[in-house]
């Protein structure tokens, strides 16, 4: 690289976009101009020179990676998520990352377009899948199942503007609980419900709210206030922005943008404005104008039935019937409902988390027929858990705390204070590994004492087993806590020897290890409040 | 759809595939043929009538739905190989699924033509993974880790031809373990082959045997033998065939292919049928040829150090030193090695297994430097547990066997013989959920008992709470092992029943559970061979 060699790094991009760049306004298509004759030259002598282009290192716009520390929080997270799908008896599932573009398109109303392409490789045109919802349908009918409730937790692609605020990715992790089936009206649709709040509980994120209406009181609201059928897709989409938009934004969208009569748009903005519990449901039947329209007639019967099975759940309290609610995708029929944390007051030194909704769902009864070559409808019911912006609230708080996650769970380190104890160090790690204890050791043939000791306490490994000449000639090995760094040997052909330890907290949840080792025999019991360690030598 | 409602589903395929045959091979360009003219007439009545294109519901090609069954198999295998993952001190991590092009681009050798694009939607040229290796490397640079321990498991994609054979797909999951840093020689690469027996030991697949080789060795082998370096990568590509191919035929394809003199081929031909332990090791170091190049020599001196840190970990008998091992992928720069799984004599009615490797990995020390601006290497060694061979033979095992599996963890049904009792079954299951154990119900308002009784039987749920007018008068429920069909009864506000149940066998690795619920005590405690219940009614 004799030219590039000697550019400085942001030099060596600037000049690579001047490459990049379209000719000039005085060039016509077929003269270059001199400067980028020259250019031309120098990317010649480029590829000759430069084996290794000298790209950007990064992932691609709107991703990233996560980390050991990521990791850990979404894993704590999920294994709640999924126990409690487990515990309402669904299976588990799993599709494609990509499906045939056909299969999703015209299931999302205005989103489409966001939809991450694969290219024409020959063969399928392939697109990767923007929810777990209409896969799931797909799978449906493609199997011709019936009845299924299932629990699905993957990665969904959507190409959405790169404002990468509070958690929102192009990649990113949906948990999807479904009920797949023809059943009484809301008993499935009452255990969605359910299913969110212990999730949401079990989460401890604060207080939370669960807005619930239905796609037929939403249709039946724009049919009396005046809304043309053609429109009530595209006017269903601006009222979902109510979470985030001002009515005076979303009014001017209606009006404006997509044409709506001022005074239809008042109209909905009278209705938009309520929400309450059952008695607005009451309330709603007796309307003048929404009780003369059927489909909201039979959205409110659903409703009411919803808040009867919610109040035996004893739920009802955390669910409110607004009817702001009408989610923005195309696939719903039924009952909606949307999860919202409430806003705790910010606690000094804690940004003020605005994160919308965090968990979501309804009925959609007629996806799965959409698939099916005679349309046999299968109807259903179900919820995704918004993990992403879960992840992010519950990594904010920790990063306002201080607190610090182990990102392993290592729980014995194996250590030696002399040189040349290698053979001994892998002799006995091998065994801890072999009797399931998490252990780790440095690869190096002659480590320091204190740089093993460090290596524990930096990455929180609570105990350090220690062998060292001493130890090999009386045949015991030393124990120490790294804690406290108390220290006990024990082992002896002759004795067995009882320790106990205080309890490290960082093994609180560490279960009982009672491992027999075949040149020691090391027993570590654990309660609440004390780690009781047995070291004996064995009898080969 | 006036026409083609009425045809039968498959005259509908056929004509459908007539449509898009090309033009008849009497027709020129310009003139179609009145089939043609008559067909395109039936193009344009679809177009009008068929909203919806009766398209084929599939997945794309090369990938499956994978069903509650196959996830059941999976969920066991990947805990295992986790657990060891953890075991050996690795923090999890992830990255996006694809990945900026020009990041996987001259990474893969031959292979580079398999991997999946994304189509250009404007922005970056993106590719889907094709290994979780590169992005590792990727990672580290972009991040300047220097050291790390680090496990990943995810999908990752390659458009190999389409043989479906043996659990072979375009989509599938790896589990990789890597070690990344500079330490004393072969002390990690010894680990990677502990965790590979561990790993093999524990999903107790038969007997394995782990060949052995280093890229020094193979490309020292391959200039005393004669070979141009420029045809190196290519002859290492085609040797790595020698697990599917003869060598015959291998060496047909180095001469005949890619050009290699046929006494060259011969040379190598000797060398690649020698394998064998530590001995064979030895035997190299005094090989006439072998021992002049230098390279050579360096592979063989690690290798011998390698066999003595195996002896130690106890696995040397598992490891096999093996000239004929190459390994395909461009990035190794060391040691590499492959596990297969040793014949089992094929069992009365079992299919013989023919998987080939099932684990494999090696040392990389110069791909990180590929990726970071001034070329800093971090040396790196991996392996890459082969899951998808794992769950196809275990899956074909349990085929075999005739063996079941429950795609639900369910616990308790709730059930009820009477009409009208779904207020109180709502109100049962929910304080169950709340106490954390895993219930289901039917979601009908009057299902018969016989219905609820055979639903347990064949999902395997192993109790029953039943509820019916007798036990609310008697303020008890009736709990009912669905296995023996024994029913008890208990919770009266007088008295505590303690009731013990033949324990289930299909609960044997349930917990624990001790959970009191509002209005029923239900003590639920399990040793290895009965399962104890307490019910007593609470006091409000």
């Amino acid at each position: 690289m004799p030219l590039l060699g000697l550019l400085p790094r942001r030099a060596w991009a600037s000049l690579l976009s001047q490459l990049l760049r379209p000719p000039c306004a005085s060039c016509t298509g077929a003269v270059r101009c001199q400067s980028q004759v020259a250019e031309a030259v120098l990317t010649s002598q480029l590829k000759a020179h430069q084996e290794k282009p000298n790209f950007i290192i990064k992932t691609p716009k709107g991703t990233r990676d996560l980390s050991p520390q990521h990791m850990v929080v979404r894993e704590k997270i999920l294994d709640l998520v999924i126990s409690c799908f487990k515990r309402h008896g669904a299976k588990g599932m799993d599709t494609p990352a990509f499906e045939l573009k056909e299969t999703l398109t015209e299931k999302y109303g205005e989103d489409s377009g966001l939809m991450y392409d694969l290219k024409d490789q020959g063969g399928e045109l392939l697109s990767l899948r923007y929810d777990l919802t209409v896969p799931f349908a797909r799978y449906l009918a493609m199997n011709k199942v019936k009845k299924m409730k299932r629990y699905h937790v993957g990665k969904v692609w959507r190409r959405e503007s790169p404002t990468i605020v509070q958690g929102r990715y192009r990649e990113f992790c949906q948990c999807d609980f479904d009920i797949a089936g023809q059943f009484d009206p809301m008993i499935p649709d009452a255990e969605c419900l359910k299913i969110m709040c212990e999730i949401l509980s079990g989460l401890q994120l604060g207080d939370f709210l669960i807005k619930v209406n239905d796609r037929r009181i939403v249709d039946g609201m724009f049919a009396v206030c005046g809304v043309p059928e053609s429109k009530f897709r595209a006017i269903c989409s601006s009222i979902d922005k109510l979470d985030k938009m001002a009515w005076k934004d979303v009014r001017h969208e209606m009006v404006v943008k997509k044409g709506l009569a001022p005074e239809v748009a008042d109209r909905i903005g009278d209705y938009v404005q309520c929400h309450g519990g059952v008695s607005l449901v009451e309330q709603m039947f007796q309307d003048p104008r929404l009780s003369q329209n059927k489909q909201a007639l039979e959205g409110l019967g659903d409703l009411k039935l919803l808040f009867e099975y919610l109040t035996l759940f004893g739920i009802a309290d955390k669910i409110s019937f607004d009817l702001s609610l009408a989610r923005g995708l195309d696939y719903y029929t039924g009952v909606i409902y949307e999860a919202v944390l409430l806003q705790t007051p910010t606690q000094a030194g804690e940004e003020p988390l605005n994160v919308g909704s965090v968990a979501a769902g309804g009925r959609y009864d007629g996806l799965v027929g959409m698939f099916d070559p005679k349309g046999h409808k299968v109807p259903c019911v179900g919820l995704s858990i918004g993990v992403e912006r879960i992840f992010y609230i519950v990594e904010q708080r920790m990063k306002t705390k201080g607190e610090k996650v182990r990102t392993t769970e290592t729980q014995v380190f194996v250590a030696t204070p002399q040189k040349n104890f290698l053979q001994e160090r892998l002799k006995l790690i091998a065994e801890l590994w072999d009797s399931g204890i998490k252990a780790e050791m440095l690869y190096k043939n002659n480590p320091k004492l204190l740089t093993q000791l460090h290596y524990c306490e930096s990455t929180g490994i609570p105990l350090v087993v220690i062998i060292g000449e001493q130890e090999l000639k009386e045949g015991v090995i030393k124990i120490r806590s790294v804690a406290s760094r108390e220290e006990v040997s024990g082992g002896s052909r002759n004795r067995r020897d009882e320790v106990f330890l205080p309890f490290p907290d960082s093994v609180r949840n560490m279960h009982l290890l009672a491992e027999k080792l075949s040149s020691w025999l090391i027993v570590v019991e654990m309660n609440k409040h004390s780690l009781k360690m047995t070291i004996a030598a064995c009898e080969y």
